[in-house]
Order: C-alpha cells, then sequence, then structure tokens
C-alpha cells in the first residue's frame, strides 16, 4: 500500500522537491517507515543486525514539522528512490522472516516480542496519511492519477444545509485495556462530565464555509486567536489551503489533481481557521459557537451509537481506504442524527493533548507523545478516509500543531460549558523533578519515604495533645504538608521557593504531577504520581501553599499546635532568628519537630550565622548544643534526637543518602 | 599549689604584664587552669552549668604560644587577680562537691565520669610547670622569693667532666594501657629497633656548653639547623636564655632571683641550641653526634633499670618537687651509669611527636595532640624538677616548637643511626580524605567496602585464567591496587591525580593513613587506617602506582592479564579513546573490568565525547550500549551487567550512595 501510494509519483525529482519548505522531501518518508522498523527491532533485541546503517542514520529522525516560525534548511545527499527501494525490500524481508520464525503468543502486551512488530506495522499506517498529505501538497506537475488513488467520483452534489442536533449530557470514561495495540497516550483513565449541548449535523462543508470566506473571515483579525492570526500572517492565507481561485470559480486540489469545488464535501483546514469559522458563526448566530473537546466528541460519538465493532467492516463511514481516495459529501454516511462521527475528514478539537491519569511511555518509543504535552498540539479525532488500523479507532489520541495541515476539518457545535484545561506538563526542571520524586516517588535502598516517616513519627509522639492547625516550614514540594492533613485539622505549607510552592500547589488543584526524571547522561524517564495513588486525596482540602520566609514570617501565621521545620534550618540565612521567635508561632504545649542533616554550607548561610558546627572557646559545638541553647528559654526537648534517613535520587545509579537528625521539643513558655 | 605558685608575684600589675611577647599575661593562666575544669566537666554533662560564662570564654583558649613569626597584639580586659582568685574558690567547690558526690568505679578509662575530673587536674599539673617557666621569664621587679619554690642550696659544686656510655641495642615497643589515666598521645602501639649507641653519662651542664658558646657557637651558621638559624636571628641569642652576662661573671635566672652561674647543672636550651652544640661537639671530636630519639630515651631509660614505680617515691631524681625548686648538679642522682635519665630538666628529643598506630583522640579533649601532629612540635622526656603526675612518667609524651623553652636541656649521644621519620599528618584534603575513608574506612548502609568488593567480583569471574599482571586504572587512593594483589603476582595501580597516588603510596610505604573526616560544619573526627588491620600488609611488595592519564597510558603499561577500570570512564576527556585502545595493554584472553555509575558530566567529559546518555538518530543510546559498540571488536561481554553500590561519606549525617555498573569484558582479538 506505501509502494503504491509512492507510484503517483511522476519522476525521480518528485521524490526531492520538498512539497512543503517545513518538511523533508518524500525521499525521506519512503525511507522513514522501514528504517523505523528496523530502529524498533534492533532496540528490542529482536534482529542481531542493522540493514543499511547509513540508511537507518539519515532516515530516523525528521518526521516533524519544523515550526513555521524557526525554518532550519539543513544539507543532506539523499541516496536515489531505487536504492530506497531496494532498502525497503530487504527490510520487508527481515520483517516477514521474523514474523515466520516469532513464537505467537496472545495477549500482545508491552513485553512481547510483537509488540515492537505492531509498532511498526502502525506506524507505516501514519506515514500512508502524512505522505497522502504532502502528496497532495505537492507540484501537480511531480503526481499522476492512479487507480489505486482515485478520488469520489460524485463531486457535483450540492451541499445540505447544516442544523443543530440536541446531544444530551453523559458521563465519560475513556481508557483502553493494555491487551490491545495503541500508543502511549492511549492508556490510563480519563473521566469527564459532557453537559448537554448542540452539535452540528453535518460537518462544516466547503459551501458553509465559504460564507465565511466571502464575509471577509480571513481579513478580520478580530475572529482569529493571536497564534492563528500569527500563521495566517506568516502564510499569507485567504481561503482554506487546498482551495484555489480560478478565473473559472473556486477549484480544491486533491492528492493528484485539481477538480472544480465539490462544495457537498467537508472543507480542510486547520484549528485556527475553524476556530474563526467558529467566532464568526458565533457572531453571526449569537450563540456561543466551538469546536468540541476531546470527551464531546466521544459524547457524539456515544450518542450515534457507534462502536469500533460496529464501524469496522459496515463500510458505512468514508474510512479505512473502503471507498476512495478522497473524501466525500458530508451527507453520505448517517451515524444516528448525525453524520460523519468517524471518517470522512479528521475533526479538530479544543483539546491539547494530554495524558490521563496512568500515563506510561513505552520504552521503545519514548517520545511517540511526550514531546507533544506542551499545549501547543490539539487532538483530532474520527479519522479520514485513509485512515487505517489504529488510527480509525475510537481510542486513537493524534495531535498536531494546531497550524498544520491533514485531512481534516470541524464538526462546530452551541455550548456554554467553558473548556476545561488538562495538565499535560512534565516537570523537567531538575531540581523540581528530583523533589518531586523525593516527596511522592519510589524507596530507594528500602529508605521509606521521608516526609511520611516525619509525618507519622510526629503524630505518634504527640498523642492527644490538639491537632488543630499545623504548618510546615520548608514545605518544599509539599509531601509532609498533606501527611500532616491527615492528622491535623489543617495544614499550611509555607516554603522560599514559589517553584517548589507551584508543585504543591498544582498536586493540590489537578492532583496529579508528571516529571521526568534523569536516567543517564540526558536521558530522562517519565513519571507521573496522583495524590489518589498515596491516599492523600481526601485531605486536599484541608492544605493551603504560601510561599514565605521562614525568617520573617507573615503575621498571620501564628497560633499552630505543632510545626515542622525538615531539612530547613542549615538553608536559612540566619538560623538563630528563626528559632529565637518560632514559639511566638505555637501554642503553649504545642509541639515543633526539627528534622536536619546539619548540612552548613556558607552558601546558604554565612559561617558567623551557623548555630553549630564549630569550635567555641576551644571546644566542639554541635549543632544539637546550639539548639538546646537558643530554643531552651521557651522549649523543652521532649525525647533523645532520633535519625531518620532519606535518599534523593539524581540518576538510575547516583542517589544523595542522608540522615535528618529529628529532635521534638514542646513549648513550655 | 598553684595558688603557691602565683605568690611569688609581687603586684597585681605582675600578672598583666607579659613576661614573654609571645604569651599572654599571668592572669590568663591563674584562671585558665579552673576554666579548662569547669568546661570539660560541661562538655561531659557531670555539671548542669558554668560558673562564670565570662571567666570561661576569656580563659578558654590562647595557652599556645604564637609563633614568633607571628606576632598578633590582641586587646584583652582582664579581670583583677582577687576576682579570679574569687572565681578559682567557687570552682574548686564546685569540683570538690562533684567529687564527694560522683561514684567511684575501678577502672577510670574514657567513659568513666572520672576521666574529666583527672584531665582537669593533670591539666592543672602542666600549667603549674608552664607557669613557672613564664614566671622564671618575668622581670625581677614581679616575683619575689618564696619559701615553697626556694632553689636547690649548693650552687657552687665543680661540674663533672662528661664521658660515653655504651648502650647495647634494645627492642622498644612503647604502649600504655587504657585503664590507666593519660593524654590521647600516650596510647596505642609502637615498636622500633634501638641499634647500640653511646650516650653522655650526663645532661650536659652550663659548664660543658660554655665551651660551645665561648667557641663562637652561637655565631657560627653552619652549626644550626635552617629553623634553628631563623630563631636565633629572631631572638638575637647569644648565649642559653637563662644565662646573664654581666661584669661579674655569668649569672643564671631562676624562678625570683638571679645567682652565680651553677657550673654543674645541666644548661637550659631550647631545641634548636641543642642541636648546634651537637654539630659543633660532632665537629669537634669527630663523632656522629645528635640528640637521641624518642625510643632511644627509652632505651636509656631501660638501660638505666628504671619503671615508674621505682621512681616514684625513691627520692632519686630531681621529679615530683621532691627537693627543690630549681635544677641541681648533673652528678646528683644516679640511674645505672647514667645520670638525670629522669628529672632535673626535660631532655629534648630529635622526635617530632607523632600518633602511635591505633591512636584515638578523647571526645572530651579533640585538639590536646592532634595540633602538634605536624612535624614542627619535638618530643621533651624525662620531666623537669617541677613535673608531676602524669609528666612525671615513662609513658608521657609531651611536645612543643622547637624554639620554645621549658625547664629543658638535653643528653648527647654518638650513633650512626639515621633518624627514623614517623607519620604524623592527619590528610585534611576534604577528597582525599573522602576517598581515604571511601578505601579503606567504615561500612555505611551496611554496603560492603566497594574496592573490595569489585576484587572478590573479578576473582570469583576469573577463575583458573592467569594471574600474573593486573593495573588498576583509576585507581584513586589504591584499596582495589592492594585487594587485587591478593589474587595476582602483581598489581599496578595509575591514576590521573597525584594527590591520590600519593596517598596511596604513604599506605604502602608505611603501612599507616591518617585523616580527618568532616562530622558537622567545620568539626572533624580523626581517622587512622593501617594495612594491616585490612589483612593487606603482606602484599605490599606486590603493588605500585603511578601517575597517568588512562587516554594517554605510557608504554611500558602493557601484557596485562586483568585491567579494572573503576568508576574511571565517566571522568576521561576522552573515554572513546581510552576504551577504543585498551585492548592492546591486555593479553589476549585477558579480562577488562569495567565499572561505572555512568554520571556523565561536561565539566569532566565535553558532551560530544560521552559514549551514552544520549538520543541518537531518535533512538535512545545508553552507556552499555556505547560500551558494547565500542568495545565490540576486541571484547566479548562475558556476562550480564550487575550493580555493584558504593556509599561516600561527606559528613556523620550526608551520603552519596551509588550504583556502579560492572561488566566483564574477555579480550578475543
Amino acid at each position: 500500500m506505501y509502494e503504491s501510494l509512492f507510484e503517483v509519483l511522476t519522476s525521480d525529482e518528485a521524490y526531492y522537491v520538498k512539497p512543503n519548505p517545513l518538511r523533508h522531501p518524500l525521499i525521506f518518508y519512503y525511507g522513514h517507515t522501514n528504517t523505523f522498523f528496523i530502529n524498533k527491532l534492533v532496540l528490542a533485541g529482536l534482529i542481531p543486525q542493522r540493514v543499511n546503517p547509513q540508511f537507518e542514520s539519515m532516515f530516523a529522525v525528521g518526521v516533524d514539522e519544523m515550526g513555521w516560525d524557526d525554518v532550519n534548511e539543513s544539507n543532506y545527499t539523499w541516496p536515489t528512490p531505487a536504492e530506497v527501494r531496494a532498502y525497503r525490500a530487504r527490510v520487508r524481508q527481515v520483517v516477514d522472516d521474523l514474523i515466520s520464525t516469532l513464537p505467537f503468543h496472545l495477549p500482545i502486551d508491552w513485553n512481547s516480542p510483537w509488540w515492537p512488530v505492531l509498532m511498526g506495522i502502525e506506524h507505516e499506517r501514519i506515514h500512508l496519511e502524512t505522505s497522502s498529505v504532502l502528496i497532495r501538497q505537492h507540484a501537480l506537475q511531480y503526481v499522476q492519477p492512479h487507480p489505486d488513488w482515485a478520488p469520489w467520483p460524485r463531486q457535483d452534489v450540492p451541499a445540505p444545509p447544516n442544523s443543530l442536533v440536541a446531544i444530551p449530557a453523559r458521563d465519560i470514561q475513556l481508557t483502553k485495556s493494555t491487551d490491545h495495540y495503541g500508543w502511549d497516550n492511549e492508556y490510563g483513565q480519563f473521566k469527564a462530565h459532557s453537559p448537554a449541548f448542540e452539535a452540528a449535523k453535518y460537518l462544516t462543508s466547503n459551501a458553509e464555509f465559504l460564507h465565511f470566506v466571502e464575509a471577509g473571515g480571513y481579513q478580520k483579525e478580530e475572529y482569529w486567536l493571536e497564534e492563528g492570526l500569527a500563521w495566517r500572517k506568516y502564510a499569507q492565507a485567504e481561503h482554506p489551503t487546498f482551495w484555489l481561485k480560478q478565473d473559472d470559480g473556486w477549484k480544491l486540489r486533491l492528492m493528484t489533481e485539481e477538480v472544480d469545488m465539490p462544495w457537498s464535501w467537508p472543507v480542510e483546514v486547520n484549528y485556527h481557521e475553524a476556530k474563526a469559522f467558529c467566532h464568526w458563526l458565533s457572531e453571526q448566530t449569537g450563540k456561543p459557537v466551538r469546536l468540541p473537546t476531546e470527551h464531546e466528541w466521544v459524547s457524539l460519538y456515544e450518542h450515534a451509537g457507534l462502536s469500533d465493532e460496529k464501524v469496522a467492516g459496515s463500510m458505512n463511514a468514508n474510512l479505512f481506504l473502503d471507498h476512495f481516495a478522497s473524501s466525500c459529501p458530508v451527507d453520505q454516511f448517517a451515524h444516528g442524527e448525525l453524520f460523519d462521527v468517524v471518517g470522512n475528514v479528521w475533526q479538530w478539537t479544543e483539546t491539547p493533548i494530554f495524558p490521563f491519569d496512568g500515563f506510561q511511555v513505552h520504552p521503545l518509543y519514548d517520545d511517540f507523545t511526550t514531546p507533544t504535552f506542551d499545549g501547543r498540539h490539539n487532538l483530532i479525532k474520527g479519522g479520514s478516509w485513509i485512515s487505517t488500523g489504529n488510527e480509525a479507532l475510537k481510542s486513537a489520541r493524534y495531535a498536531f500543531r494546531r497550524h498544520f495541515f491533514q485531512h481534516a476539518g470541524f464538526r462546530y457545535m452551541v455550548t456554554d460549558t467553558p473548556i476545561a484545561e488538562n495538565a499535560s506538563h512534565y516537570e523537567s526542571d531538575k531540581l523540581l523533578s528530583e523533589y518531586a520524586e523525593f516527596h511522592y516517588g519510589d524507596s530507594y535502598f528500602g529508605v521509606p519515604n521521608f516526609s511520611k516517616a516525619l509525618s507519622d513519627y510526629a503524630i505518634q509522639h504527640l498523642q492527644s495533645r490538639p491537632a488543630g492547625k499545623a504548618l510546615d516550614l520548608g514545605c518544599a514540594t509539599g509531601r509532609a504538608t498533606f501527611e500532616l492533613a491527615r492528622h491535623f485539622d489543617h495544614v499550611t505549607g509555607i516554603d522560599f521557593s514559589a517553584r517548589f510552592i507551584g508543585l504543591a500547589l498544582k498536586l493540590a488543584q489537578q492532583g496529579v504531577v508528571r516529571y521526568t526524571m534523569a536516567t543517564e547522561g540526558d536521558l530522562v524517564s517519565y513519571q507521573e504520581r496522583s495524590l489518589a495513588a498515596l491516599g492523600l486525596n481526601e485531605v486536599v482540602d484541608k492544605v493551603d501553599f504560601w510561599q514565605g520566609d521562614a525568617c520573617n514570617l507573615k503575621p498571620q501565621f501564628t497560633g499552630y499546635d505543632f510545626i515542622l521545620a525538615a531539612n530547613l534550618i542549615d538553608r536559612l540565612y540566619s538560623p538563630r532568628q528563626f528559632l529565637s521567635a518560632i514559639h511566638e508561632r505555637l501554642n503553649i504545649g504545642g509541639v515543633l519537630m526539627i528534622a536536619s542533616p546539619y548540612t552548613w554550607l556558607e552558601e546558604h548561610t554565612p559561617r558567623e550565622e551557623w548555630i553549630g558546627g564549630y569550635k567555641k572557646d576551644g571546644e566542639n559545638v554541635t549543632t544539637l548544643d546550639g539548639l538546646k541553647a537558643i530554643l531552651g528559654q521557651h522549649f523543652s526537648l521532649m525525647q533523645p534526637p532520633v535519625d531518620i534517613p532519606f535518599v534523593i535520587r539524581e540518576t538510575n545509579h547516583k542517589f544523595q543518602h542522608t540522615l535528618s537528625e529529628v529532635t521534638l521539643w514542646e513549648r513550655t513558655s
């Protein structure tokens, strides 16, 4: 099929001339899918050696479009199409040999050797579609009609007038069993409530979109989002990119030819154009028009009574290459009250792709999705006429930059429901992600979670004392704050670092935090941690977080029954100032807990401010001596100090392993 | 007794005027011994509070003489002698109360509460003596005769002519049971062989020394060591410091008076003067004259048939204040064939104080000796007329700067035996001492010694392969080099760092290494590690150490059966260069062992030189991938990698805990 697609090219030159200045020429895509296959099989240890190391370096990277705002011309010396064709045949032989000898067991899960085989097949399906788009962008001289790739024959059907269909409220749950092949982003759990809304019966047709074009929609800046406007100015777009305005009227560029505009076919636009259309339509109708979110699209799908099983093999959608090699009229395939809920063209959504709870990256392809968790890649749903395999499933989650072109259009909807934001950011700041792992991550060397151990120790020794307000000073990313809230009515976390507080707040608000962890050199792994998994989601309402200075606390932070200062005192610029005044924040009988490895460093604490770790009058003064001297006036030490260990992971081989000395001090006066 | 000593002072002014410009005035020493007592009792937790915190800060530090070459005038506002006397009385009361209530148990060891009490008493004994020297340096107007401190009455006895006594060879062993009170430096073990030598029958008398003075010995630079010459020029010394040249002849300054020179008494000089005398006498006699070392003095002691028991109570030495408050004739007290082996005046030795094997510092007084392990403090032996208690014992090891004055003189000896050097240096460079502890120190978190674990793992997997030459590349402070020498005929350790190699060499040469370890802030503890304790003393002859560059090894390092590269590759500037050429150093069938946490850092290895830990052609390349690719041509991987952990201690609370991935590679071509 992929071979056949490239047969529409008219010459070797057609392989080398870029159809799109921001993308590699087609020769790259011709070789790429096979190189991908070999790379993954080598990585999985399924084949002993490469087929062509030179090609497999050249064809490995460069799929993604460069940003239109950061074009970077590189020089490539590509092989000939014949050489690549021969390479493809050799790879095909290697893969066929592998398939014929590889023992077959169900289920095919992440650990199955068949997984990378399926990955290679599905990967080529994606490039079948994206290459068809590039071919559609190629100059006509480089392409020719081909019997396998003939467009829908009836192009002069009139477009039906669109109308709105009421979609009832629905609870949406998205998940995918790891027994079935998919891309990493499809797994995990997502739940949302979709309130009732109205949806367009049809995808927006070329005819319907013409009103927007003729109304000067491309020229009126108020219809465009800031990012969309920047794209429109760069592209100097005045109408959809595959539309051609000629003397005898509008034409449409298909894969290998230009045809009179098929007005009944869905318009193909990027997200910005679709969004501008919605703004125009809102203005026209006075109604809140926008695109569906991902889960609202699922609501349409379920409203239409669809399922993967029903769609597959029914031939009742312009999907799977079941019909012709182009779009078709928007009223051709009814799905319940709606048309083209799947197939024909992809449908832009309002939703930047995000990881479902429980997202994990597949070790053989750890950058399939993670680079797109940037809030700039919106999901498209439903598949197009050329979508096959995984692409055509309900669960498929493909996302592209919002200015990008696929065979994609849109269905508009009317609703007041705001668009919920989904956290997709992976924290990659080294210190923040180390702390996130330290507070919410795995145990190493059998050392229990430090924040939890501190909290448990405190609660055990506080016994029946009042458990009203607690303060976690130097809370960093907040784990102890949450843990203490299991016992106290309310816990406030304060840290000097707004970045640390930001992560704690995010976790409180979204229940989940994601970060990358250094494994070796520049390599990272991807982590997701949720309050729910730690049994802490029920205490979220009992905590708050503030940025603040332990040496200069704001007046409102007072009246506490318990104050924790964990790994704090040896990071303060004036620990004496902090220790001398902290009793004012505690109720009489309240308890101050200090945990510290006493790692005095001049970079944090000027030497003259150290409260121990030096000689005075010839004698050793330890930090514990200093604590006793400073706290003695208002506190009594409740019991002998204990060491509680903690481990901070730096890489998968390197760790800090530290003992924090813990003392409990009761305020006596 | 101490009170009585200060009664020789004539006025309050006598307390404030400095007898010696390099020392505090006597008021400091008057208060100091009591402050010391209180400080140690507080530190030991034996008394709940200080007697006078202000005094106890003022009188705590400043005993040591400032270097005569770095005089630093400070301003002090001292209390009156009456105030200090009152303070002393209060402290006396506190100590008496403590002694009368403290339960008494034998033995009094380091953990006994009586130890700090004895420490306070012994400390005052020392200052009784040093204060008597300061009083002797005071201007006559400030001192007065006192019945308790009358000098030896017969000062006009003629000096006996000196002669040499043959002392046979003797094996010397020094040790002290920790059941008996002593200073830290007296404990541990020391063994030495003392070949036969001749020793002067008498201490050098004033009469004998006069020959040197009259021969212009102070003026002739060739008699003086470089350090001694510098002192002599600074002090403008032309004769012993307590000698006075007056119109009617030589006088001698005693504690409270000047008397006609008692020629038969021992001359009192510092080490430099004694040494210059020896050089002069060598020139005169053509014999190799020098001072005894510490163990040679012990040889004299044993030759004389002395013991602490015999000396104490016999009244047969000018010691313990048994007689008068001054020296006496050198022929007064015979000890076997010799005179004044103990007592009269201290005897300078050639030996800079050094720690015996097994030296440990007492936690209550960790800077009694350690600051003097600098090669600049020579031991004096035998005690003087005012030495009492511990000072008067055979085991006593007091040491002073070589230009310093005590009631000290010397006995010369004739020998060809060179003076052995004793290691006294405590390595305090942070990185070096961390590595010394890492290689030769304690286990932490139950993680076994890394170098030993690597060596054991290697030996286990090498089985019956040839065990000729091995190379430990990046050997650091050398533990694995020694460990491998248990198995191989010869092991060479090479490291880029001359400092690391220096420590390994020192250990190989001296069998022992000493270093300080950071505990908390600036505080340190003192460590001593010996090859013997690790069972490695028998392999010393099988190792050598060289400074070298693993990426550019000298040609002679080749023909090995085994090469270890532990925690090396991620510290090289070009690991690829190293890995590509290392097979040339190994015999065919030989084994390369690589252990590394793969901690790639640009500060050590430019990013383009990393052999893993990055993405290439879109795929993760681990360091193991890189090793396989580079080593594949000449090596085969013997078995799957294993992680071997190691711990590096930074403070008593903070550790690096790292996993080093270990791979064994057999050279196949």
